[in-house]
């Protein structure tokens, strides 16, 4: 039997913790190429290059089976690339992360991890966007690899539906507390209150450093904040329909006469 | 009465023509506060702007009512920025655009311009985003017009759900075929087929240029595809819960032992 082929990618660029943990991890699970951008590329969203060219060239990083390529792009051209010029095949799976930081609740529109997976699943391959709520650069991915091992497993061994994207937000390491488990659960209804730092530069003239709270009013026990916030891992399946099916007739009464 | 508070925005940046007619309309509904991007932003989906300063400047376009800003950052910047800086009250109403080329269908996911009215509608401020499906700089947006005074005027009139943002597509105006009508409709299934070009730079190394084909195979009467198709303006509630929640039981299924 054919070792399944899998797509590694993330946004924070190909030589962050993160990836290079994953990267690890997937070499246990099939044959590996990493598509990832060359530098970082956090708060991304779904966003594609237009206006300029990508390059996407061949990289050696660490002593691992896997094949990898270094794209200037953001995380979705990296998946857009790999689909089209750089994988032999359609891989069986895309994995994106470990996200350095939380994709939960809102996070989901603006993650760049989140949209690298999501775009593998609108080309028909399943995919899993992992993230670990520590931003830090040495954080201690030891207890994550257990439940990234569990989820891969799952996916793989199981026929899932082929378009399917799970978002999966894993708690920070704590000395002397486990991670309970897993839980399939909800976006949790938050939202960021911005706080934009201003500064200015030599010539006096004003800019900005967004930045901000996340603020989560949202007290239901089914979302993927909850899960966090009581040391689950959570898993939200995503998808890429935004219309507002609950809205149409409410939208419909205002607008036919 | 207080006239309404309405903000600008777009991702062609903020002397692209869509936007200067948009200007132009809404300084008939309201006070006006343009806070958009210095250069093209096309294709940004929801993305933040956290590795680089943002800048924020006041501009003098053209001679209309209008206070203008001009902004470093993506649409989704702007918006930040407005609500938090640049406005002098939570605005009653954010329109975006109108962009120049399609925002139907999965074209909602990546698109700048429909990104900037989400965020605003995420901060509870009503929104439209516009856009018209000729990508031409020199587009005719006369008929255009008509359909964007009647949607804005409807929205501004009614009691609308605060957290509203509306997709709005106007088909490309064709001499003797006037556009038939308004269809609140829901996005089509579709994807796109991507068609990397390679080229090669003077020293002979490769880059690509992103390019693609629209591929819709939903033949539904009731999405955005159909409507556009068939000379209707189509109007797409949106919303930014992206949990595919009729997955949940399933996911649930394959993970809870």
């Amino acid at each position: 039997m054919n070792k399944p082929l899998i797509l590694v990618t993330n946004d924070d660029g190909i030589t962050a913790p993160g990836i290079r943990t994953l990267v690890k991890i997937m070499n246990d699970f099939g044959d590996v190429y990493v598509v990832a951008p060359d530098s970082p590329q956090s708060a991304k969203s779904n966003a594609i290059t237009l206006d300029k060219p990508v390059r996407c060239n061949s990289i050696k990083i660490d002593s691992g089976l896997q094949k990898e390529f270094a794209c200037s792009g953001t995380p979705v051209d990296c998946v857009k690339l790999a689909l089209n010029k750089v994988l032999p095949r359609k891989p069986d799976l895309c994995v994106s992360g470990i996200n350095h930081g939380s994709n939960s609740s809102i996070n989901v529109i603006y993650s760049g991890t989140v949209s690298a997976a999501l775009e593998a699943s609108l080309n028909g391959v399943p995919s899993l966007a992992f993230s670990i709520l520590d931003y830090s650069f040495s954080a201690d991915f030891n207890e994550s690899e257990y439940f990234i091992r569990k989820v891969v497993k799952t996916v793989l061994s199981n026929k899932i539906y082929n378009s399917i994207c799970l978002n999966v937000n894993i708690p920070k390491s704590i000395p002397n507390q486990k991670i309970k488990g897993l839980k399939v659960c909800q976006q949790a209804v938050a939202k960021w209150k911005e706080e934009f730092i201003e500064r200015k530069d030599a010539k006096g003239d004003i800019y900005y450093w967004l930045t901000g709270k996340f603020i989560c009013e949202d007290n239901n026990n089914n979302t993927d904040d909850w899960a966090l916030n009581n040391q689950y891992v959570s898993i939200v399946p995503v998808k890429f329909d935004l219309t507002s099916f609950e809205m149409i007739k409410e939208i419909q009464d205002f607008f036919y006469d």
